[in-house]
């Protein structure tokens, strides 16, 4: 499947910055960027690189003395997908887990898989299948989660989402992800762009290490599953944010 | 310097469970292990692995049906010390900064930076220079917060020790990796054996990278920093924890 | 019914210090104190009171240069208990509140009603009931959380405890004030002695306001409600708490 | 001195709800109203009462089916000063309170001085005399953090302000209350009418009881402290909120 995804992001900057833009779509087996441009209006200096784990490609760009920046992304992408039967995507155990894979079953800043570990067993521990269990945590967080715009903000976290029982996309995703990793299922965060998101956005998911690959699972319903780029993942919207800034404070 | 390092830990084991144990000391430019011994009592399955990110060596091994077991690491060490200059320790600017140090920028499930980035402005903000600036961290910890066996536990996070002014070296660490992220200084956690630590253990220290190193800071001043053994770095306790256990809860 | 309660408190005292304690039976309309002993050795200063608002029933001391204090209480209370017919017991509205009842519906120290409002809706919102609501709030609690000795402290919240479904009576009863009142059914928390308990302790549990009057719950299920000694009312452990010490630190 | 004093309430009403209100200026010793007019506009039922702990005066109306209401207060209220030497304001130890005051000590739900209580003593500690005490507290939060609209919200507690640093008049006076009783000085949240705030507005400070009586603090500064006209005091914005709704949810 063919997508055109755009995104532009404005800037106003107080202070010289340092930005690190993370608006690319990745280039994977089953995603392929055919076609893409990018720029920043002024110019100013900025490189390309790779994250070491994992494959987000970002852009490091200095603000100089700008005062406002606008950067456009545009990209044609073909994505494959998989049909992958629900009976082969079993549990991995830890002692056959490939060890790049091992970091993701540990708490992060915003999935505190250690504080919700009694209660993710007591809810989801009796599935015996992986992906059944998977997938009740991505129903159950639908159906108990209110999604409601500004209730939440960038410091909220998987441990605060469970009992306030609102949030958006990325709260979500956090909460999925902490369920999994408290019951050893690797679990990472996932950003893309949404086909057919009301009002156009970035989006965010979780995925599940479950039959030896990762699969992705959408809590909020918002997007068809096959409708998403890829732009990176990252043990929470701590490593895989749209752009964070560092500059003074 | 030659260190003979030796632990050895007791497990009681209730059900089958994978250990993924994080004691041997680590092979690198300034650490030679020249000898070392690894066993387990009774004998069960397990498996060396170097951690993805960073040269973590770890073994991951499944109880099986043992009741107990017991591990015993030993090991002789060379290490060398490189005395830095502390007017070489510049802080490194993230338009600057190599790749692989970025994640060490972003608050983790035990470093909430991005909770502690007003007061670590207010309170060492000021610091030109950032050697100065993570000794004043360090120094500030020392004597600000209390060392307190048992005033905290595997949940605790530096949120909270920034108040609750106690706790112990995991702690100590922990609040040290949070104030610097919180001034785009990248931080890490360090688990090492200590020489002279009494009674004897593991230890836990943070390492800043300032002028493009990785320098160690032990805010306990518990143990001299030329007589710590490295085992693991990480971003905080989850990545570097001791032994993490994965079985049925 | 007729009860013979004793306690025995001692204690270790490093510095002069002042002790409120609350340990003697209340006098109401159902529980009679017919015959009650209190002694402390050594002897010091003392004085009884009785709080302001709610009939505790207080004893200060002021430990002087006692190393060493055992205070004992003995107490011989006869309680009667009216049967109330479950139809009766409907929930109050708000407008018709006696306003001494209305302190009881705001958020406290450890039942944070305020955080756990959308959840207690969700989860109890629908039963219409009143009486029938908070039993089932406390049946909840009773089937949801594992009592278990050691896995709290005196700081440990409602909020805490809807995550990591582990507690004592203590945090038993602050997650059932918190449900309550975040349905707005005024919840107070109730210490006392339990006939029963094994071992034998203060034990605590919750109030709830309807039918306009107060009916006792708990949500341990260690004790039978009939064979409970009142000791305090409070809006959580803060208010009630067996022995607050006001010493240097 | 005499002051005039407004306000003006509207409420959009979504399903019929109880309002409590907590807007009228309390008559006591040193505040008389002198006049005063109320109304509702629709007239909707209500009724005037007194808190049981406490004078508030409190206006609890049922909204009934109006879809919007207007309140409005308007008094003259006339202000006696009495100056108190500050060498009488000393502290008053826990074995000689008045029993009134003892609620005063204990943590609350946005004051959790419990967990504040070796901060405090480390910072505040050594000053021996009481009222040089509660200013120093009153002084650090206005140098320490900074008064920043929007940066909070009605779940923010003094535990979060203590290291976020930001908040409004709320924030600041919650903190300055878990500060004294985490030093055994009993303190509670006042607020009143300022009477130069701009834009003119409720305003929150805290009362600490030193030298038998209570002694106003505003850590803001925005509002001279002879400029206030009292409304309500509580252990905290739980107990002394502007108009809490109950409603369906």
């Amino acid at each position: 499947m063919r997508f055109n995804i755009s995104s532009e992001l404005h800037y106003k900057i107080e202070a010289p910055s340092t930005i690190i833009l993370n608006v690319h779509a990745l280039q994977t087996a089953s995603q392929e960027v055919v076609e893409e441009s990018f720029s920043i209006e002024p110019h100013v200096s900025h490189e390309h690189f790779v994250s070491q784990s994992g494959d987000n490609r970002f852009v490091r760009l200095s603000t100089g003395d700008a005062k406002e920046l606008v950067i456009r992304y545009r990209a044609h992408v073909n994505r494959t997908h998989e049909l992958v039967p629900a009976a082969k995507l079993t549990q991995v155990a830890v002692k056959q887990m490939d060890s790049s894979v091992i970091p993701y079953l540990f708490p992060s800043r915003y999935c505190q898989s250690d504080k919700l570990s009694r209660l993710a067993w007591k809810m989801f521990g009796e599935i015996p299948d992986a992906y059944q269990k998977v997938a009740a945590i991505s129903d159950w967080i639908f159906e108990n989660v209110e999604y409601l715009r500004g209730s939440t903000d960038s410091q909220t976290s998987a441990f605060e989402t469970i009992t306030e029982r609102a949030g958006v996309c990325r709260d979500f995703a956090h909460l999925g992800i902490a369920f999994c990793r408290a019951l050893t299922i690797p679990a990472r965060y996932f950003t893309g762009y949404a086909h057919q998101l009301e009002p156009p956005d970035f989006h965010a998911c979780f995925e599940a290490y479950i039959g030896e690959r990762w699969m992705l699972f959408d809590a909020t319903r918002l997007a068809p599953l096959n409708g998403l780029v890829r732009i990176a993942t990252g043990r929470d919207a701590a490593d895989a944010a749209v752009a964070p800034i560092f500059g003074g404070v």
